[in-house]
């Protein structure tokens, strides 16, 4: 929709004044001049300034738990850097293969799907208000029988929801402040945000460039990307995410069986981020309830954004099966369906028609070829780097690539990368301690984009 | 989607075999066979069912505020025992006044606005993938200078959300479990059930229905629905929803100012609910922005849903102001905005697209007729009530109406008409103690059939 379209609600202020009360329709144009695309670039960067002095303060005192997050969240800090770069070579072409957004169309029996919906929401008959918090049910019938077919999830074990990383943080609201966690180092960073908010850990130590109370389950070329459980300390809660974000290691199954009987053990209930399954080309599990027992002992949570490119449509489920008990028996998704009623009204209803569509057989191939595209993407780059002599991990299993440069500082790298080449990376050290020496490089961009940035790393390293 | 759709599933099990793995294409019928509509009813019910004594237990303790909320959220429960009287009375054609659920189609210059958004996301040109955390520049704008303008509030004091009750979650998180609070009793349930969940309060007091440590702010007819705030013990954060859900009351100009002043006074944030505030005849504020001196102690969070019928579409927002500072001087903006970028990652790109189509000189007339439509409603059931003898509150300035039937309890009131006329209300107890005595009838329904259940309770009490 144009600016525009605005600017005329000036002249009907007094029709509507009834309901918006006068003067709620002249415009602010110096607000509506800011351009949309810039808020995919300026997200998550803080926007108050005052002169503290002079201003009226409450008396309420902020979350200890907020003042122990260090600095800004990683992709904020990247696309900060990104930004002083394009304002230094205002006319470089820089290429992002760094956040790991989707970049192609979504395909036409999908989007034609939610259309559909949003059109039949006009109707008397079509019209649907509040839907079930924990999804529809033919969507959550149609998610449990194409990726859990045989495993004994049903429809009512999964939650559908607005996306994986939504879910994390009810998740960690449902365990609460009192346990302890378990994260691959590197991993995602929101597993560890959302813990240290909800005081499930310590302090950061500056000098190891961890949180109190955290167990970083290494995962490096050393172990082979699995950590050594033999040396894990034992927590409430493990988060594991394969095929991995950023490391792109997926786990066999022999490792998984290893990592269930582990918690099993210990007592401790995985949160599995199976978000990246579908990009997986070997024969490893694509859903940890492939691992007998795993029902017991762990949560799978999973998404659309990067099988049906619905980044920017919000999708996704949480799989909390009947038999996850805690130690006083009490099933946890009894507990998490009252979270999800409390706290969330349901994925919108038009992004739920959009993934039962992507779930018909046309849609099953559609998306089928949307993470084809990417993994092609994934090979080429790949290539690129093998050729140029680097250590490269990843890739196989996942659209990231993992890009070994031991003993340069990660942030260093993307720095030289991003003022060499003007493509954008993702430093390894932003998803822990463990990603020190390597950068991520994301998969996810248009082809062409692909093989320019992969020319300039070879003009650059040659 | 027909289910037959996804039949054929099985058939492509092979071609896809190598991103969906094996047999995880087949259908579990009996899932499938479950109809969609009654998601809608059955939500919020436990599902898991299981034999404690050999099963499994992990060694993670329930989150013992978990454990402290008491029985089923509100209407889970109201829909429990509107089940059972369907199935006693499987002829009786029953209609819902109960749950504020939009009944009436979107104006189709939203859902077209939505459609429109839809195919764009099929093209290379029209594709977007992660939006911004907080919102849509331009969407984030339209509400500014639609709702706030003149207010001092800007595009960037705005996060756009999917709705008020995750927003409302969110900001408890974002206080965390050491804030005192307190609510309009009676008042909408997610403010206590969320306050819980977080810690803030002790156990329920069985003897005076009520949790330790909140600060419930009676509000009934000798007080003409607004707190004695002489009485009120100070508390860091006041809920404060105008118009009210469930009594209909809205404040006016002086009683806001007086709850602003109080706050300021105690060094309180007030989080003001304004979703109704469209709904507003009387010329009382529509937002607390509109009282001197609000932005330094109030957050406002508002929604969609009762203005266009995005119940199930999914899209809200809230105003944090960047005047508003934590007593050691920090900005709340700053803290909300780390907490959307981190448990959050936007509102569905296609429901944006409606909200901003909503804000269009044609949208805002659109949503106009919708408030419209239901506020004739409310007359009609405002009179009946009325023409019946009973004291009857709100209704003028929000679609709920609020009859008194002194003596008796709401849950006996609430099942005698069940019996009896076969509606469905909401009994008043279920928002707190001071809703004892009292029903709330929603105005969101068909004209006809709320033109037949006001003959029945004619009938009924004639």
């Amino acid at each position: 929709m144009s600016l525009e379209n605005h600017h005329p609600l000036t002249s009907i202020s007094s029709s509507t004044s009834g309901f918006l009360g006068q003067n709620k329709l002249s415009i602010r144009t110096q607000n509506l001049s800011i351009p949309a695309k810039n808020s995919g670039i300026s997200r998550c960067i803080a926007t108050p300034t005052l002169e503290k002095n002079e201003a009226y303060k409450t008396k309420v005192s902020r979350n200890a738990n907020m003042a122990k997050l260090q600095a800004g969240y990683l992709f904020p800090e990247v696309a900060r850097r990104t930004e002083a770069h394009k304002l230094k070579y205002p006319n470089a072409k820089v290429i992002s293969l760094g956040i790991g957004d989707t970049t192609e169309p979504i395909p036409e029996i999908i989007t034609s799907a939610m259309a559909k919906r949003s059109y039949t929401l006009s109707t008397i008959k079509g019209y649907t208000g509040y839907g079930a918090e924990q999804g529809e049910k033919q969507l959550r019938s149609a998610i449990a029988s194409t990726f859990y077919a045989n495993l004994g999830i049903e429809a009512n074990d999964i939650f559908v929801s607005d996306g994986a990383k939504s879910d994390i943080s009810r998740l960690q609201v449902l365990f609460g402040s009192n346990v302890t966690m378990a994260v691959q180092d590197p991993s995602y960073p929101a597993y560890v945000d959302s813990s240290v908010i909800m005081g499930q850990t310590g302090q950061f130590q500056t000098r190891v460039e961890k949180y109190e109370n955290i167990e970083y389950m290494k995962c490096t070329p050393e172990n082979g990307f699995f950590p050594d459980l033999s040396t894990v300390s034992p927590t409430n809660i493990i988060f594991f995410c394969s095929p991995n974000n950023p490391t792109g290691f997926a786990a066999s199954r022999e490792q998984l069986t290893k990592l269930v009987q582990f918690a099993k053990d210990n007592g401790s209930i995985i949160v599995y981020d199976s978000a990246y399954a579908l990009y997986m080309s070997d024969d490893n599990p694509r859903s940890i309830f492939e691992i007998p027992g795993a029902k017991e002992v762990a949560i799978e949570t999973s998404s659309y954004s990067k099988y049906a490119g619905f980044t920017g449509v919000r999708l996704g489920w949480t799989v909390v099966p009947k038999e996850l008990l805690f130690s006083d028996g009490f099933p946890v998704a009894k507990d998490f369906n009252r979270i999800v009623c409390t706290s969330f009204n349901g994925a919108s209803n038009i992004a739920q028609a959009g993934g039962l569509a992507c779930l018909s057989p046309d849609g099953l191939k559609a998306m089928q070829e949307v993470v084809g595209f990417y993994r092609e993407n994934t090979n080429i780059i790949m290539e690129t780097f093998n050729s140029l002599g680097f250590k490269v991990y990843g890739g196989k299993n996942a659209p990231y690539v993992w890009v070994h440069s031991p003993g340069q500082s990660s942030w260093d790298v993307f720095g030289e990368i991003l003022e060499k080449t003007h493509v954008v990376t993702t430093p390894g050290s932003g998803f822990g301690p463990g990603g020190e020496g390597f950068i991520r490089v994301s998969a996810f961009g248009h082809r062409n984009d692909v093989l320019e940035a992969c020319e300039r790393f070879k003009q650059f390293y040659k």
